[in-house]
């Protein structure tokens, strides 16, 4: 028998240090628990994504002194594949990038070999082109008698006959058949959106049949920055069954025995998945904003509560990530607002548990009144107007913010940063936006979800139709279509990359879809400014999203 | 004898129809004086850097349409490269990129042949390799016998003898010489960064006398976003001496004769450029202004005025840019203003011309101090109440900008844009970073620059100590080391990759360098808000610049 230990991992950004001693500690664990190989996750040393940390000379250094000091100070008999970065000792003589995307295997003492990635995703958020150099084939160790293939993330994701297309020239999977090992293991990385999880138990469940191979699979989970990494690791046998699965959204340590025998994976009982797409959106929030909290070293936060459905859902978030006593919610009512808007986040106050402090804008729309008047006198209330309401708001949190050294959480929704129905240096305000890529119907649906047992949620802030209360009577509809068409139409656009033609082609009012399109393009620099959202879809306004301002295009 | 028209084009992204059009009229007047072949800039039809938009396939129908027209239209007997995407048809089959980076010949009124080009830069603010199939030979076509080797930007920056080592595995331009062509032409979109243009010179004469072979670079030109486009293409006879150059900064059109008895390109006029650095830097940030505004359909700019050198300087650039009449100046003196931070503004705005209007801010302040008193009221005057006198600026600014549809343009440098030394949602506020990527020393010598001939820059802004006056007495040197030494710092650090410990070997302060170190990793949250600024230099905090915020590295 062989032990394998999956050691899910969730390590911080750039902490060398810090994720090579929770490394250690894992490595410890398993070993004590009889394991004879312990599988980490993609770049595990310095977490993933580094980004262009990876650019610093001393960052590589610092990687290769702490890999050093691992590899001697882990039990010699255990075996260990760590996701790290390693040299590229040819780039230069041969033109290609200075780095790998490896795996190096630690046992008895010392480094023992490496194991470069061949298929470096360079699409959406990912940019491994930038950085790696991709490696023409994978390779492979024998432990114990078994050839255990080394693959690292994007490596499994070329199966023509599951995609119907490649998506590489090589295919490191066939790669490591042809060179008959027994099973593959794989170092992964791999950013949560929606589903996302049972398309990678899909995919990799196939691969395994398709090759009469097993499969095992280690993703990283935790969030860092706009990304959250889901978890999920799993295992595969030779008939393409689950024989493990880690849980989503957490760290987690457990075991799995291959069988030299059978010449395959042994079943253990699989962690549970969440039961609803609302419950598992909603976890992935939470610990979006844990981590980004825990990993920029603060612990607290405060947010606008308007009494209305984003800030309450972000208020939510924000409890069962930090805890009540960790939230802070403002209400900042203007003559505008409507009564509702106080004792709905009133009441959402109480359902949570959280602190509020009220801070009425009235005084400071007279002020700003006066002393604009002698340029703006003659002129109507507009768009000046409304976003100056908005952007005394936003000055309040950050001032608070400032004051307390709490986080600010903005709590704008990915239909309205789509379509530009925010306010840049008001409600955008923030270091982090919690649901800024969750459409408008989703957040309904994940309130509804949250209600499902008990009232968290005010029923009346699901009920009344939304408003940014910036001038009197004013309601979303106003302005925009109703969210249920708006998002179906931002879902062609965004996601399947449809043409204005092709959305009116599928039954929508050219009118409307025009409009959509045109305010699109033209809150692109807004989005330039915003803050980081939580990715949850396939294509989120954030690092992978990469559009000219300036641009005129039809 | 062959007359060839350099087109130095200034494309609008996505403008596809109005780009055409602009080519079009070009390769008309090109026709009419006798040119046999015009040659166009890198990705003409769409604009460089089209960016996300070639993710839309209905963007790469309209491209496609475009250029079958564009053939059609142009006079049969006149050859043309133009720059352009076009579809890699074994792409699903080959597991490649779906797209080409490519120059078409027009001629005869059709498209002859696709040329596709070998070198994708995917480094700093490039993402080539994220939308296209790298080509692995270059082509090349014959006209009066000539045969000609066409090259797209980066092909030709792969010059092993010239860079000491190889960037990628294949040498285009060693390819076509084995292929025996005549000349080799290349279609540029290579943005500026100071100095630029005489790297590009001494690249191009070194290969053209290495390989005995004239060469021809013609660049885009104009600002898009972040990016100035440079412009000054050039010619290269087989002796490395320059033939050729258009000027910096601006469309042009100019001819060229390639005699085939000689083998060789005739010398002409060389345009002149600018004669210092701080002239070329100059013209290249007010391009970037002007194209900015006007590719945004923007005419005008309001821009706070503090009396201090950076927001001095960005009015002269936006004067020069825009004409005095398109800039307002906003002056919003609190009770922390010296006296001769309005006298100093005011000397300045007669100096450049502009309009100004004066809202002082301390009522603002007062209010918000009594809005906030029931949460702040025990606590130090302190950065929140540093940074809110600033945002209540910002509010200003935003305002006369929604009200009157100006562009707000904001006036921080990269030296405090690096440590930090600016307030999110405050002076950071704006559509365009003028000087976002000059560094405050720069800053000083542009403005003794504009000084050289008559007072532009009151000499009173040029000699007090820089401050931010936001509690009395303040200069940034409480907070920052001497100018000088912080650039200097930066400049190792951003630019060279230098770890604290090399530029403290380097002989600085120990205790400076780590805080310099400090401030400039924890100020990673503001730039990724910041509004996009203009790149001048090899590393600016842009689209090329990646790094994580929730990151914890040593």
């Amino acid at each position: 028998m062989i032990t394998l230990a999956i050691a899910q991992l969730n390590p911080t950004i750039g902490a060398i240090a810090a994720n090579a001693e929770n490394i250690l500690n894992t490595v410890k664990t398993a070993h004590s628990q009889g394991a004879d190989l312990v599988l980490t996750t993609e770049l595990a040393l310095c977490g993933y994504p580094p980004r262009d940390l990876l650019l610093n000379p001393s960052f590589i250094d610092l990687i290769d002194h702490q890999l050093q000091q691992l590899a001697q100070a882990i039990p010699p008999e255990i075996a260990v594949l760590v996701g790290t970065v390693s040299r590229n000792n040819q780039a230069a003589a041969q033109g290609q990038k200075t780095l790998w995307n490896s795996a190096a295997l630690l046992h008895q003492g010392r480094i023992k070999q490496y194991f470069h990635k061949c298929l470096l995703p360079t699409y959406d958020v990912f940019d491994e082109d930038r950085y790696f150099a991709a490696a023409d084939h994978s390779d492979s160790f024998t432990l114990k008698n078994t050839k255990i293939g080394v693959t690292i993330c994007e490596d499994l994701w070329n199966d023509q006959a599951f995609w119907g297309q490649r998506h590489y020239p090589i295919d490191p999977l066939e790669n490591l058949v042809s060179q008959g090992v027994d099973f593959v293991v794989n170092l992964s990385a791999s950013p949560y959106s929606v589903g996302k999880h049972s398309l990678r138990e899909s995919l990799i469940c196939h691969s395994a049949k398709r090759f009469n191979l097993p499969l095992i699979y280690v993703n990283q989970t935790g969030g860092n920055d706009d990304l959250i990494f889901d978890g999920g690791s799993f295992a595969v046998d030779r008939q393409g069954q689950l024989v493990s699965r880690s849980p989503l959204f957490k760290e987690d340590l457990r075991y799995l025995q291959y069988d030299p025998e059978k010449r395959d994976l042994q079943p253990t009982t699989l962690a549970q998945t969440p039961e609803t797409k609302e419950a598992e959106l909603f976890q992935a929030l939470v610990l979006g904003v844990k981590d980004y909290l825990q990993k920029c070293s603060f612990q607290k936060v405060v947010l606008g509560l308007s009494g209305g459905i984003d800030s309450s859902l972000v208020a939510a978030i924000a409890v069962a990530a930090l805890g009540s006593e960790n939230v802070l919610g403002i209400l900042m009512p203007s003559p505008y607002s409507s009564e509702h808007s106080v004792t709905d986040a009133l009441a959402l106050a109480e359902n949570l548990a959280i602190q509020t402090q009220t801070v009425p804008i009235g005084r400071a729309m007279i002020t700003y009144g006066q002393m604009l008047d002698p340029l703006f006198h003659d002129t109507p209330f507009g768009i000046a107007e409304e976003n100056l309401q908005s952007r005394i708001r936003g000055n309040i949190l950050m001032a608070i913010a400032n004051k307390f050294g709490y986080l600010l959480l903005t709590t704008g929704n990915k239909s309205e940063m789509a379509v530009g129905y925010c306010t840049l240096y008001g409600d955008m305000n923030g270091g982090l936006a919690a649901i800024g890529d969750v459409p408008k119907t989703q957040v309904f649906a994940l309130c509804q979800w949250l209600n499902r047992e008990q009232e968290v949620i005010p029923p009346n802030v699901l009920t009344k139709p939304p408003s940014a209360e910036l001038k009197p009577g004013q309601i979303d509809q106003d302005s925009l279509p109703p969210y249920d068409i708006l998002d179906n139409i931002l879902d062609r656009l965004i996601h399947h990359h449809q043409s204005a033609q092709m959305i009116i082609e599928a039954g929508f009012e050219p009118e409307i879809v025009l409009k959509v399109c045109r305010l699109v393009k033209r809150s692109e620099f807004k989005r330039r400014q915003a803050a980081p959202a939580l990715k949850v879809t396939d294509r989120a306004f954030g690092t992978g999203w990469r559009m000219p301002i300036a641009e005129r295009s039809p």
